[in-house]
């Protein structure tokens, strides 16, 4: 199930086209978005996320993204939901048609239902491969025009890095740097359990800043954990209590696998902090 | 000027919509392009552009496009081409609507005027300013899920770069690898001249093999050149007697600036590569 509007406020069905072939956002993978999960009518993390599309809109020199009416199609989509009682929320903005000299960007909400495999995954957990994303920590902050963190449309690479893990059996990717540096999954931010510490490196490294992550620390330190913004190293997955990879939809998902071995088994830490994720929404 | 055609040899109205918000090559970037020059009805290095659009296809795990069907919309479209003795023609081939059972891909080409910058660029040359790309020369062969040298639809950074370029005052940018190996351009390949030698980088570094470079030294290897694939350093940019992007659109390009710099003036090396090009078709 599909629900679209466009940010106008129009209502439009899904199954139609609406976009000309020569918007930016097809040619050239020029434009960002957002993926919010919404339950029971209440669309999770909003303010960060509007926040993030915003940052990411000012890494690619697009215009500033008009909030309230991001807000206001927000909601148009989330009342016309006839659906079950959570779906992903998706938001994009593109730089809109070449060579258009009035260059509106093309801006929209589209409701979709969430896929089984997710649902899957979050009662399941995943396998995960680590896989070389070429990059060292420092390149995000030296060279801005590779728009590392900027969460474009321009997602081959993620999508190509999941086939990949398939390629090997696995479910889901965590990309490391050429120091080894943990970055992010494709799709989610990584995060660890130390104890009672959680930790989840820093987005001057090049990754996407985590909205799901900053939930899940929020709930954690609410339950009496302690959190870290922190670089980590390969070997700290290994070494850990717990890892998890923190995205919209997928909420926060134990790696029961590395790279084909076992992790220890995180379960139990896994509950509590999925628990204490809820309860940020209670 | 825009004329439409699907790969199922359907004439489209390009100026109303197409494509569904849930096309994986708007919503991921997930899809590959070309870019065709078309003079006098004739589309230039056609066969390397279809070879090409195949080799990124099977990079992105894309079904294997029909050779044939693309032949035939490449000739649809310029039969029904109204304008210019040229323009550009773009093939594009996404991986179809998300979540589609049948996942057929989108597929379409676009013929478009060339822009009036590109025909001054030709004639007067381009400055350019040299920026990072953040990556090793071995990474493309190690980390194929990276993409590299695949001419995919996510090409975001490609624009953030001729963003960079023009806040730096120039036109255009040569990547350089970590090392300070040259890589490409966002949408060229770099050529160097030696004396009576041209250069460019091998395709295995990470970069796109060059359908116009490839013209470009066939032309000038039939007027007694010689022609090398071999890696360069950044340093070759500055001690070259010449220095040229290569795009089928603006065909060789003379390099006369590079980061602020006047490079020694290459007009008679240039006009000499530009006729030796054209002769390709005469």
């Amino acid at each position: 199930m599909r629900v679209l509007a466009f940010l106008d406020g129009t209502l439009a069905n899904p199954e139609t086209p609406h976009i000309r072939v020569d918007d930016l956002g097809l040619m050239r993978g020029d434009g960002v978005f957002e993926t919010i999960l919404v339950v029971d009518g209440e669309p999770r993390e909003l303010r960060p996320h509007l926040d993030r599309l915003a940052r990411s809109a000012s890494m690619l020199d697009l215009p500033e993204p008009d909030d309230e009416a991001w807000q206001h199609v927000v909601a148009q989509v989330i009342d016309n939901w006839p659906g079950g009682h959570e779906f992903a929320l998706k938001l994009v903005y593109t730089r809109g048609v070449e060579g258009d000299p009035e260059a509106r960007p093309t801006a929209f909400a589209l409701g979709m239902t969430i896929d089984e495999k997710v649902t899957r995954a979050r009662a399941e957990g995943v396998s995960v491969v680590t896989l070389e994303r070429g990059i060292d920590p420092g390149l995000a902050e030296r060279s801005p025009w590779l728009l590392l963190g900027a969460k474009s449309l321009s997602y081959s690479i993620n999508m190509a890095a999941g086939r990949e893990a398939a390629r090997r059996g696995a479910n889901d990717v965590i990309f490391l740097a050429t120091d080894g540096s943990v970055l992010e999954g494709p799709t989610s931010n990584v995060v660890i359990a130390q104890g009672r510490t959680l930790l989840t490196p820093p987005a001057t490294i090049g990754i996407l800043p985590g909205t799901t992550q900053a939930a899940v620390f929020r709930g954690a330190e609410r339950a009496g954990w302690s959190t870290k913004i922190e670089p980590l190293h390969a070997d700290d997955l290994r070494a850990a209590d717990g890892v998890f990879l923190a995205s919209s939809v997928r909420k926060l998902t134990r790696v029961h696998t590395l790279d084909g071995q076992p992790l220890r088994d995180a379960s139990e830490i896994h509950a509590e902090l999925a628990e204490a994720y809820e309860n940020v929404y209670a």
